[in-house]
């Protein structure tokens, strides 16, 4: 048995997902989940996700070896301090939130000597649906999940949160915080900020209508990340504050530059531009398709 | 038979499966390429694309019912002029560029009593592959073909090429060329825009290496229009120049809002605006799903 005892603090599409798959693989003897909403957690009992649960923050975390904290990242900030006396001794801590600069600072001001036992950790997997409604066992199979350990960090602990990512099907990778935190405010939170502008851009149009009526399959594909929960990213945007600004103002160069281009009709600098971006774009096509492990 | 004689300019990817489709449902009796270069219309002919083919365009239009303009705008434009005379009297041509205010001036410029024969086209239908080869019978089922009548144009041309595109499955709506522009600059020359400049902005950064090798499947569907024809593009961006740079001026006020919302710590703000666009997304998608015509 991997885990004897797993809780579960945030029961939606992520933390449900893992339980699943480890209660499917055998790999969890029991699994305690803990949610504000206690509708949430019947569905997860009635959908055989959790074993029991516990509105009580204190009440969930005690006795577990392993707490996985699925929550928004403004939230996991807020409860690190809350549950961290209730942890018990060499009890590892783990959270799935996509920035990890702002979740290490807190972990690291609030945690004391129970800090090296927080493995901080990202599963790249998701889809545009929350709720642990949405979740299912398969989710991070041939995903990335990347753990971002710290010098300090109790070298068992991070095996047994790679255990646990591995046992689900995951590719682990580990990273340096602030690169994960740069990596991802480019590939993943900048993009989703592109897909909200251009959104709300067009539905304030007003053509809206008829442009959501003839947008053809790239725009649907180039905006479903628009309807991402904008709660997390609004979270999200404030955890990764400086990483993201400077991800936009790099990008508004580059727009700008095409906008120029346009603008005093330099055909050059325009093809330059745009070959360089599809050079780029098909080698990273052709890197995934070489590449056994897929994102999609 | 629908089309005794036709002959496309520029046998690519749309060209290319508009003859095989109307081909295969019978519907053409001969088929006439032309383009730069031979080895392609050599292909073509080889995947029984078309009959025969001619390098000299005034011999590949002359006796033809009806001609196709396949080219890249800058192209097509430059050859309305050239054609006009080689046509045949009666002889209906139509176009397949993604801009059409910029076609139809360059029509009415030089096409003279012909002019009513000249009916502008816009099927929204490709992939990011080009060439003939890449071409296929079932590029256009399902898809939307957006035609620009002008008050000149003959009833019958007009008739004639919607029963054209019908015939090969798609779904003909007639707009007014401006609301065309507009419409399009919005929904797909501004997206290839940010697309462009999104993959070019991370090309160019230092962890360019990890960037790709950890971009997930989000950034996959998000960029992928960024390998689409680079003079393709560049033709788009001129001939709707107007509408594009207005979409772009749009579209980055849109950014700065979000932007100022995260530099000013605006929670409620960047809340607002993540959840306007997830709800205008969110109805284009079950609109989409409603409708028994689909552009995926």
């Amino acid at each position: 048995m991997l885990i004897d005892h797993l809780s579960i603090i945030g029961v939606g599409l992520i933390g449900g997902s893992l339980a699943r798959a480890l209660r499917k693989a055998k790999l969890v003897n029991r699994v305690t989940g803990c949610n504000r909403n206690e509708d949430s957690l019947k569905k997860a009992i009635e959908l055989d996700v959790i074993d029991d649960y516990s509105l009580n923050i204190h009440e969930a975390v005690s006795g577990a070896d392993v707490v996985v904290i699925g929550t928004p990242l403004s939230t996991t900030e807020k409860l690190l301090p809350k549950i961290v006396d209730s942890l018990k001794a060499g009890a590892v801590l783990t959270d799935v939130g996509s920035a990890k600069g702002s979740v290490v600072d807190a972990a690291k001001r609030s945690m004391g000597d129970k800090f090296p036992y927080f493995v901080p950790g990202h599963p790249i997997a998701g889809t545009e649906q929350s709720g642990v409604e949405a979740s299912f066992a398969e989710l991070f199979i041939n995903h990335r999940v990347i753990l971002t350990p710290l010098p300090e960090t109790d070298s068992k602990a991070h095996q047994l949160i790679i255990d646990m990512w591995q046992a689900v099907g995951a590719d682990v990778i580990n990273l340096d915080v602030k690169h994960h935190d740069d990596v991802l405010a480019a590939t993943s939170h900048l993009p989703h900020m592109l897909a909200y502008a251009l959104v709300d851009c067009l539905a304030g149009m007003q053509e809206r209508e008829e442009i959501f009526k003839y947008a053809a399959g790239g725009f649907a594909d180039f905006t479903r990340i628009a309807s991402s929960s904008p709660e997390m990213w609004h979270d999200i945007c404030f955890s990764n504050r400086d990483a993201l600004l400077n991800s936009l103002d790099s990008f508004s160069q580059h727009i700008n530059q095409i906008k120029n281009a346009i603008e005093k009709s330099d055909s050059q600098q325009l093809l330059t531009i745009f070959k360089r971006a599809k050079n780029a774009r098909d080698k990273f096509s052709e890197s995934r398709n070489k590449s056994a492990i897929s994102n999609e």
